[in-house]
């Protein structure tokens, strides 16, 4: 936790999933064009925002599946589209996808990192306003649609669901730093997710610590008590 | 448009944005888990989906702003978010993200393949049907939320609007293929899109065509005539 308070890069290996994955993550904070680029260059997988429910109901930030579900009288093909059948979830966490309104294309380094950097700062600003003032400088400062996808963790985190975005929001909470995180899956070599082995070792090549999601669930356990 | 036919990359430079930019393009049925780390290692930008109004219409996809200025009632943070100061454009031609139903967590290379090829199959498959039949089909094989983004192209290509998804299946119309294209922004080390001079050094020292958005209007202003 103290590399992730230093604003560096750390492992999560979350092995909810069938294959197992593991994911860079890097305080939002924190992140910087030199990070994006670190994320698509050694991740490749998708390049996305974490954070925790409370902050996505200050800032009104729908569940896309729920958007969809209320709507899908008039686009009937969201009903056909259902995600239903998500083998790993029950339910899909994705919210919105953003870009900050300073951005160009909103996809470069430059424009992927100011998105985060700039969302991370925003919750801290909106923080001490009410929740109608604080959606009112949510939308000046970005738009959507956008080119950064928002994950919102479950409600009771980790005493709720185990996927990345509750670990990695439930490190965030224990290392005191803003609930947002920034996150990539990391693809080997083969069309699947990097093996648990291979992802050890590219942690120790590059310095970075390598956590399995079990052991933040223990932290998490003692920590919430 | 014969390395499209053969299931090659090409390279699309399209000037209309400000800094200029390069997109890795290769025709959607061709797609392959070996194209999706191409993608991602030597493009790094939105990995992603084009496809035609027609074929939007034909499988009804909405575009995203459209479907969330009619849902801003009851989400009105939608209405504070509103894209109305994209740079580059009068629209976002985001539709929705998508998941083929048979992937697992939808950003291997394995998943991202079998989605956009099955997705251009399912054009083809689609053809022949009447709306409701289509929308059926498509429903049976695909989610949403997902992981691969799908823009929409202007209804009349080229004569329209000069965008990237327009560049891209107005060639893909010119060579008789499946009107989808997969493609992918050439990244940078700088923060920034990568230089048109790298762009052109890329493709000759991979041996792929590099075309210049200008060139596809003109072939395209005499095919289609």
């Amino acid at each position: 936790m103290a590399d992730l308070r230093k604003g560096k890069f750390i492992l999560i290996y979350d092995d909810e999933k069938r294959e197992g994955e593991t994911d860079l993550v890097i305080a939002s904070e924190f992140v910087t064009p030199e990070s994006i680029k670190t994320m698509r260059k050694d991740g490749g997988g998708l390049i996305f925002l974490m954070i925790s429910k409370e902050v996505a109901n200050k800032l009104k930030l729908p569940f896309l599946a729920d958007m969809y579900s209320h709507i899908n009288n008039k686009y009937p093909i969201l009903k056909e589209l259902v995600p239903n059948d998500i083998p790993y979830d029950s339910k899909s966490s994705f919210s919105l996808y953003i870009n900050h309104r300073k951005t160009f294309t909103g996809i470069t380094d430059i424009d992927r990192s100011l998105t985060m950097k700039k969302f991370a700062e925003l919750i801290k600003k909106t923080e001490k306003l009410n929740d109608g003032q604080a959606i009112k400088k949510f939308g000046s400062e970005f738009r959507s649609p956008g080119h950064i996808p928002i994950c919102v963790g479950a409600e009771k985190l980790l005493d709720e669901r185990k996927g990345h975005t509750e670990l990695v929001i439930s490190i965030m909470k224990m290392a005191n730093l803003i609930p947002a995180g920034s996150g990539c899956e990391i693809m080997g070599d083969n069309g699947k997710a990097l093996s648990k082995d291979k992802a050890k070792e590219y942690a120790d090549k590059n310095g970075l610590v390598f956590l399995e999601g079990k052991a933040i669930i223990e932290a998490w356990k003692k920590w919430s008590k």
